[in-house]
């Protein structure tokens, strides 16, 4: 794989079945990134290691998973100028209403970009939508991926029709 | 004003007041803007036509902003493959729980990047970042502006100290 | 089945399965309606089509069933002069509350008839009641109905003071 | 003034400033109406019998107002086959938060079009959708009301270019 | 079973696997009562005939289950002058915070006696607190049963306390 | 006053403004009460030897006001078999929802009765709904009461009724 | 074992599967405690007389568990001058946000120092640091444990960096 | 002053209206302590550091307040073993929830001790309980202190009384 565009960060790899969606929707749009352990609460050193490294390495983007009292997404965009996509990270409590409001409540002068509740495909998303808004080729891949979700949706609206008449 | 790389719009011109937050900080940088009331409600059609043209028109970043019901973000993230942010306004009531939660559970295919409550002077942040994720120059301009930051915190801790000490 | 009456969409078919007990509730009351994928978000100009043309093809009421960030019913209702019924769909967090707001929150000047989280079969009926308030016929049907209602209380209130008897 | 075809009815005087602004998009349409105090908890037989008599007496749409424990909207709709639309009126603690699910929570069989909270004017503005339903003439009226919604969004947008123009 | 003195009430028989803690509560204490369905939104007549008739039949104290949209504690309430507990049942979604406000929220002048979500059985025990506020030997009784509590919480601890040990 | 009936308590005087409405409930039927700061936090052991006293002294129902982690309703049901009355008074932020679910949120065995954020009034009158279970006299002032409730309620609808003529 | 130095109480035994987490947490640091059941609402003096004696007895810090309207831990930090630790534990419903609120909002001067919904494991973590303040051993086991999570967090990074390598 | 027993942090002194109830509890105490602005979002590396020389300077127990996306307390937690007490701090919206959930939801390992919201007076009053529980002479203040809040309860009961009597 040639150099990783985006870091996708997480606090354990508990949060990797959720974090996985977003390395997914990187791969589908053929985008190299990285994966990786870094906890705010229990590497702190190594975090701010990796947010200040980021731009320097190459990184366009990073997107930072966490669950609870989230701070790894934050912390890490107050560690680069690069934009930091957070991922509210659902735990066994409270739906992800906690790692929502952990994430997405930054202070003025410190930018989370947000996205819903366990979702991380929408972070991949938005990373390669990013990075298209100075790539025009791959901006052309996902108007081309838009057009794919809308044939998805026509056929399911045939299926639903066809279903919905037997009624 | 030189062609415009980001769009400010919002549903109403009574979001203005939040909204400028994020026009003022996109000054600071010297990127161009244009603002304008595009709404999801009261102009569907003319929404669309924004939303599709977006890109073409040379825009790179989408800012909307929206209150209640807050459409205007998530429309037009499906309209365009620009990156979205989306600020919540708060209303009169529910502080803005009601904008947060519909501009950010947005469903996988189509992300919005959502900022805090009231949180427009970050999305104004944001939108830097994302261009400056290619472009060096406003890249290392963003690094000044946390330095910046850094030396504000750095001077009303020395007054705190001061009027701590008198307690 | 006759010219529909009612439009039942939703933004995908994994909402059916709660959508669908709108329709049978239109069913029993002998209402023809149809059933259809519109996605507010993956084909946004197909929701404009067919929130525009929703009239004039002789619909008379709409039902839209949405999810999350759920922006179908409100810029369905945008579109159309016609009533627009929303149903909060409960996705896997949140319980739906997200839902909700997002489609109850509307602003003045496009209203939404929102029923419960989950609620199609309200929806449905609520359908029904509004062609009854031009169909006396229909109307003393609704008015069977909730005898009907009652009369099904009745033998729950019967069978319970049997059973709390032998306690 | 004609008879009435929409009762407009809440717990108390008090809920009036929040309700006038359904009588008035009543009026704005030339749609005949009557308000009156009609309270769940006070006059439970007057509630009893305003909902049995409703259609009877040629109303078409109920609109109830009502806050905290919001039992009116639920009740009518109980009463009477007509379509009942509920306005959750806030009170001075919780937000409104109380009363949307006090009347949007019913219960399956009893529906109740649910607005937003304190949407006293969509609520006029859903009945003048249900009752144009059945009448073309009503109908046009309100696509132009919509039209008139679009021009002012318009003019605002122009005034607003205006003024970020400048900044 | 002589005269009930206590009248448990809940909208549908669903409910009753959570009401039935309250018949049960009575029963320990000997407290005659009796058990119905009665639905606010599906026979509101006989729910009104209900609570005009209760005092003057005998009943002492009325309980009241219902979920969601929970309006049958507040009616009840409107309807007699005894006192009525209201239990907020946890229907599919929300965890019974629509029920708890629904019936907790009530205007000045018609209380209801709020328990907590689920809780049945208090409900009943505090049927017999209020009966026992004008009966020695009831009260008596109480005492007795708090002791029991207080024995078995002891038990409790012993062996809890060897179970730590072990650890 | 004659031996008081009631005991309002709370744990502080800044409770007074919202618990004194109890107070005027109560003397409005003329039931004798007594009012005291009782503080589960500040000085417990007190609090225990009121709540072990209270039905020996003649009280026949507490009436307890407490916001924040509000305990003291809970403690005291806990040391008396009387019936308590929880009244969750709000305080500066969170609406009172932190006091209401502190209350009303009790464990199977101790029973709590609490009304709304702020219902005072409602708890003097619950109180005296529970005291005319045994007294006759008392439950017609309160069948009284509630006609005057009736007659005021129709009075504004007259009103209402007048202005809404005027629009 | 030695002397107690850290109470761990709860309402029931029910919380145990809960609460053993802090037990096994302050067990790893050698840290000896005791471990009972303590009612507020079911034995109240019983917890009036553990809350007096525990700094007496030996004791210097006091873990407490409690669910829905969560009082112990409140109420013993009123009867000690020790640090008292809340952990709020979830019960069927509501997610744990009930016993949150009742164990956090504590009014000013009686303080109770909360951890996450069930967070027992970090509560007996907070009890050791409260110890290792004045013990400079045990500070240096702190930090070693510290290191250790440091060292697991790079294990999951090597772990998942390769399993995201074969994507 | 004497070397700072406890540090009092916060990410901007717009914070230290609320923090200073902090510090005037400890000068209460006779309690040496600094305060400062230590901003986890605009110096994380003066955090870190911050954090990291806390226990070797003499620092016994840090207490951080944070508003919205608070990461302060649970980032300083992380890089110190000394306890830390977190302080939600309220913003414009959200009456501090957001600040509650961010502070308190901390991942097991890392706890911080959580004080109410806006609740800085009981966090200097717990750093005072820590420390006296290796401190009899402070501990033994602390006792006079809780006796003294119960003695300004019973004066305030007195006139609580004297003005009940008059209504």
């Amino acid at each position: 794989m040639s150099t990783p565009q985006v870091g996708i960060v997480m606090g354990s790899d508990s949060d990797w079945p959720v974090m996985r969606l977003a390395a997914e929707a990187l791969s589908e749009f053929g985008v190299p990134f990285e994966a990786d352990v870094v906890s705010a609460h229990r590497m702190p050193q190594e975090m701010v290691a990796y947010g200040e490294a980021a731009a320097g390495r190459g990184l366009r983007v990073i997107i930072a998973g966490a669950g609870g009292a989230a701070h790894l997404p934050g912390m890490l965009a107050s560690l680069t100028p690069l934009p930091v996509i957070g991922v509210p990270v659902p735990l066994k409590y409270l739906d992800g209403m906690d790692s929502l409001l952990s994430i997405v409540q930054m202070p003025a002068g410190v930018p989370v970009a947000t996205v819903a509740v366990g979702g991380a495909r929408n972070a991949g998303l938005l990373a390669v939508r990013i990075l298209a808004a100075s790539d025009p080729e791959l901006q052309a891949r996902m108007v081309e991926f838009q057009a794919d979700l809308k044939a998805q949706a026509h056929a399911k609206g045939a299926r639903l029709r066809a279903e919905a008449a037997d009624l």
